[in-house]
């Protein structure tokens, strides 16, 4: 598994993430979006009303590396809850739309790096690993 | 001014934005943070706890070029309001923290483009346009 059970738990209960991609000339680009953790393939799935028009599609295809976050703030400034996930994404297409409206494009990152601040409650503060899953 | 009244209220009533810089190599990393709109400079000021420890601290030293992307959900899946900034960063000192245990070391972001989604409800739909500030 390329996720472990509390990380794909904090994500199943999350709607939006927010992807960083990089567009030509190392410009970066932030949007929010919606994500799915696909068990099957064990990569993460990133859908959109109209992914395959957006620049970040198109960032994608010329520059792979990208990083995701899912956060939840806390209580207090700075009291925040998140997990991050980077690595290399394809466009793809999906087999089925995950909501009525949803383009079947999808972006489709392999992780290669996960960071998780406070997402399993046995494991406090924050928690980096490497993650094998290749293209 | 480097924002509308319609985008400098949409921020003010937010908490985090998400952080998308850029590691040596060319690998985008992104995180939440605390933000405020710096009226007297125009610019966008990223704070957080341990901020000149962190890694997007060092990766706007090596790479300034950043975008930071706040945003709310609506009632359904794609109905989201965004207000996304890129520009170029810089690291500096703030004045004063901007909540106890904040630090002053923070990244600042001088505006080069904004794209805002539904953030003026004058401006129905997608709103990008360039901005004048520069170091």
């Amino acid at each position: 598994m390329t996720l472990t059970d509390a990380e794909r738990q904090f994500l199943s209960g999350q709607r939006l993430g927010r992807l960083a991609t990089v567009a030509p000339g190392g410009f970066p680009q932030v949007k929010p979006v919606g994500l799915t953790y696909n068990g099957a393939l064990g990569t993460i799935d990133i859908y959109g009303l109209d992914m395959a028009g957006s620049a970040k599609y198109r960032n994608v295809q010329q520059h792979p590396e990208v990083a995701v976050v899912v956060d939840v703030p806390g209580n207090g400034p700075g009291d925040v809850r998140f997990l991050e996930i980077r690595g290399r994404a394809e466009t793809a297409t999906a087999e089925a739309a995950p909501f009525p409206g949803a383009a079947r494009d999808i972006i489709r990152i392999h992780p290669r790096r996960v960071l998780a601040l406070n997402i399993d409650p046995g494991q406090a503060g924050l928690q980096a690993r490497d993650v094998g899953a290749a293209i």
